[in-house]
């Protein structure tokens, strides 16, 4: 076999066997493929596309190239969720303790953040002693304990996806559908969970822009994770504005924790409750409205809360009532207009909180826990001359001025009342 | 400017501009820009395609990217013939000293040949004595006196295209009209001629297979040749068969001589009559019509044959009479069968040549230079049981086997007579 037939086969739109694409990644893996064959390939996919079995192959193929989590041990009880990226997208935080108080098994990696979407380790290192790096034995002692841990991406997961998604991000071939879905389902089934529910996020903010685009992404996946033995459904949310109203580590984390006290942002909750009852139905098998019910009746109960507080200690959290490091500067940004705000965009105001502080531009910068915006309006939210539209957080007092443009720029306001988005389009499973 | 939006703007259809194909030309020859980056871009090319001018831009960027010949000195005189390269192809040695003795200059770099395709340099190496390493200025020198000379491929022409090929060889991205075309004119500029005829070989032993994929081909290097300030055309002839009678490099010699004599086979003939009045026409000015005209003349008279001899001297040659050295085995092959021969492949004959010692697999190596072919029969022809349908060649008896095999795959016979298909199928100008 050869990987310039391969290359060849693909460019004239043939699909390729199970042996052919094992051979790419192998051999990508090992290094006897080249980058400059593998980039021609890439490119070659873009075009040409694959069928749902070469998907499924593929990433079968890169989840099996590294180390996989083994969650055999709890059965089909554990539950991952993954979300393709957004601006105040706290939603593990909340998700996790009220699936894991239901009896999910909630052993899950997550990722940092990086240009205007933040990360889930980020957010949970800002809470004291939090220790995002549980050693395997650790990891499992606190899953089987709790039901619930949150770790780092550790081991050699996926190094095909990871040597390939480096190489696709400088050659122009990130976005192609299959190799969208293999990237993120290699990941999800390297990780072990035997139910997986995608945030699909889609918007302004995200890598899809329209829900029909999404819904294709969205369908791909869940494909691929049945073809896989994996329970796979997808939920379409709307990431046109960010959701909830904080941005940035510290702030996000106290918003998570007012929507597990039954409080907070409607969005963010309605959010949370759609993935939770995807997973509990999934893992549980029981129906969507009984799931919703008992998703709801978690938040409510304060078992979801309880469970929280229960997984951050157990991961090294130092404090009984967690408080944060407030941010030395705060600066309102001021309505200049009477008005209904029209957009809020998720990605300009995500750039907004990286100028304050809150995320990085390049892997290596340190991150201001404190800093971040809070939004106190936002898309179809009508406004007048003089009110606080939102508040800046920074250590950084220079980083305002530039910041506030940013964040001024990714507003849009209008005379006439806008009619609301969905906020969930639609579930794929 | 960023390599990576190059490949995305290609990949996304759109026209480059002429700075952006020279960013990409001088990274990729300073080594900035990676393999990687360049095979994905012309992946994207090979499928979006690129506009006239975007060719000529990619063409004249890659003929400056090393040194170039300066053949100024002779005004509008200068010639150059291209062949896109086939089996029996000796029309260079036929078609030089015709069009120099008609005063046309000759001054032409030739290549070596590879796979299944001969080159005129180690054609001529065959001659005891040629020397096809001149120094500039014995090349000058010998073109001043004679009008002609024939050297390989010395200085740094078109590194880019040498690079760029090379990656295309194996990344499955050779086949892509504008980068072949800017491949060949490239080369065709760096080395100076200011008249530039193709000969597009098109069938069974070419890359074109199709007339209709010649005339594209042709069509855009004509074109590129144009807009760079060359006076080109080209001339698409017939590759199903070999051309002439013989193959390998003294054989070819021979027979090149022999139609510089006003003899030789009938189809040879013809091919190198319609490049050199091309040529003749293009550099003199003069109607095609009188350019075939004194082409003919040439080869009647002996002014051709005359400037054969003038030029193989100046460049070395010993003999006042060329002789050659004989293979030291020969086996005949026999017809079993009686009919026409509707198809004699002329790529698997090659092959047939390069086994009995022709030819080079890789490029490393050694040619045997009396081994060969002489077809007795070929396309067309009529044999009956018995008949020699050719005579191979070679100081290696046991190669005899398996290029007696390889030739007669080459043919197929039918019962009834076929049609015989055009030697030249159009000219473009």
């Amino acid at each position: 076999m050869r990987m310039y037939d391969i290359i060849k086969k693909k460019r004239d739109g043939s699909a390729l066997s199970k042996e052919e694409i094992d051979f790419f990644i192998k051999g990508y893996v090992d290094g006897s493929i080249p980058d400059y064959q593998a980039s021609a390939f890439c490119m070659a996919v873009f075009y040409s596309g694959m069928t749902e079995e070469e998907t499924a192959n593929l990433t079968l193929s890169m989840a099996h190239s590294g180390d996989t989590v083994d969650l055999s041990r709890f059965g089909t009880l554990s539950a991952d969720k993954h979300s393709t990226g957004g601006v105040g997208d706290k939603t593990t935080l909340i998700v996790a303790p009220i699936c894991a108080s239901l009896g999910c098994v909630m052993a899950k990696m997550s990722g940092r953040g990086l240009g205007h979407t933040g990360g889930t380790i980020d957010k949970l290192e800002s809470i004291e002693g939090f220790n995002t790096s549980l050693s395997p034995d650790e990891f499992f002692n606190q899953v089987e304990k709790t039901g619930i841990a949150v770790v780092g991406q550790t081991g050699n997961l996926t190094p095909a996806d990871k040597k390939l998604y480096a190489l696709r991000d400088v050659t122009a071939t990130v976005d192609s559908l299959p190799l969208i879905a293999s990237s993120i389902m290699s990941k999800k089934l390297a990780a072990g969970a035997h139910n997986i529910v995608l945030d699909v996020k889609c918007g302004s903010g995200a890598f899809m822009k329209t829900p029909e685009d999404a819904e294709a992404l969205a369908t791909d996946m869940v494909k691929i994770g049945k073809m896989c033995g994996r329970n796979t459904a997808a939920v379409i949310t709307n990431m046109n504005r960010p959701l909830g109203n904080n941005i940035g580590n510290a702030l996000e984390v106290q918003e998570a924790m007012d929507v597990l006290k039954n409080s907070g942002p409607e969005d963010l909750k309605e959010v949370c409750l759609a993935l939770a009852t995807e997973i509990v139905s999934s893992t549980k098998g029981t129906s969507r409205e009984e799931a919703s019910n008992l998703t709801k009746d978690s938040l409510k109960s304060g078992k979801a809360y309880d469970k929280f507080m229960e997984w951050v200690k157990a991961q090294g959290a130092t404090q009984n009532e967690l408080s944060f490091k407030k941010a030395d500067y705060t600066h309102d940004v001021i309505s200049e207009t009477d008005g209904y705000i029209v957009s809020s965009d998720a990605e300009k105001i995500g750039i907004s909180a990286v100028i304050l502080g809150a995320g990085r531009e390049k892997k290596e910068d340190t991150i201001d826990m404190s800093a971040g915006i809070i939004l106190n309006k936002k898309t179809v939210d009508k406004v007048n001359k003089g009110d606080v539209i939102a508040t800046l957080y920074s250590c950084n007092k220079n980083s305002f001025e530039s910041a506030e443009k940013q964040f001024l720029d990714a507003l849009e306001f209008s005379e006439n009342e806008p009619t609301n988005e969905p906020l969930i389009y639609t579930v794929v499973k």
